[in-house]
């Protein structure tokens, strides 16, 4: 990725992004000022193209012109490239590749799994709820009976997970099922971030998550 | 995770996987002394299905009983455990954030590129061909005239690819090509990457590669 030519720090991303609201939340934690900048994901800005030309994907972050791409990689950046305050990930290296681990995890499965709940109808819908059902037990069972992921601190994954958390009311009303019966205290760690000023003002409001996915089923021909 | 009855290093694995053997040669960079144990895959150990009981793959690094799972994951751990020597990733956070983007890069496109190319027939393998090429030609121009991706000094982008050199010569016996006519100087860089003793005694022979993917063809009814 060559140098653009943009000055201090500008994230380019889109609003309802759960990836995007990962670098936002981050931000906000370290108490960076930023310009955000709304991409147009029809018709990408020449920026954009330019700075991720790999894989040409919204959220780019850059830092005195040179971008970062991809959230997780985006997020452990600001923790390196402001160490001053608010670590958000923790200092020992077993518990560094714990937060990794599940950080990826939630990478790996949500948004995936999650879009073939809302595409799909019938056999390929109650699949991909079975399988949600079954990554947010996992992920509570982790969580236990901790305050946030990595124990008293807010961190890595936390802010990995929490964007989605916007998008619970959409994969409950798509495929008919309550995610506060299926993992409850997954639903009041949702909570307890949402009393954070950081997620508080980033989160997307649930319902517009859901109008969102609306068009997006139009424009896929889904029902 | 929870803790399991091992003391000191042991590494989880299989001989021809590159994933495994991404933690065989980060190991052998920090001269860690570890227990290699062999995994029937057909039949995995209880040890492996209660260190990784989420993705139940090798490999799985168990360090005093704790275990770290996922390859790149691994290669972190062991860089920031044995902090003394051999550092993996470079120090400077920009730095580190495109060592982390070539990695990531590397781990979703190769491997399952590579599968579908001596898997497919005709048109899928083809088309694998032709973005496997890309891949290549996309690491080669990030590469440029460094002697290792991070510069002079070898490190994690480098071990998260060169196990996949020992799988070039399958892949270009199965589709019909040759990826030193597409991508010269990355094969000259996987031949002096092969000139450490850390990558030479772990790499398989590329012969022995090409007949496992025969014996894997032969299982999933492949001609």
């Amino acid at each position: 990725m060559g140098e653009v030519d943009t000055k201090g720090v500008v994230l380019l991303d889109f609003w309802v992004s759960p990836f995007g609201q990962r670098c936002r939340i981050a931000l906000a934690e370290k108490g960076v000022e930023y310009e955000f900048r709304e991409e147009n994901l029809g018709d990408k800005s020449p920026l954009l193209l330019k700075s991720n030309p790999v894989h040409k994907k919204i959220p780019v972050l850059i830092h005195d012109g040179k971008p970062v791409c991809e959230s997780l990689i985006i997020v452990q950046y600001i923790d390196e490239a402001w160490p001053d305050c608010a670590p958000l990930l923790p200092a020992d290296p077993y518990a560094r590749a714990q937060a990794r681990f599940w950080a990826d995890f939630i990478d790996k499965k949500i948004y995936e799994c999650g879009t073939r709940l809302w595409k799909l109808k019938g056999e390929g819908q109650a699949a991909a709820k079975e399988e949600l059902i079954g990554i947010l037990k996992l992920l509570e069972g982790e969580l236990g009976d901790k305050k946030y992921f990595g124990g008293d601190a807010f961190g890595f994954v936390d802010i990995a997970l929490v964007p989605f958390v916007s998008w619970f009311y959409t994969y409950e009303t798509c495929a008919g099922f309550s995610i506060e019966e299926a993992a409850p205290k997954l639903v009041a760690w949702g909570k307890r971030c949402m009393e954070r000023e950081s997620v508080a003002k980033t989160l997307s409001d649930p319902h517009k998550v859901y109008e969102f996915v609306g068009l997006l089923k139009k424009r896929f021909g889904v029902e």
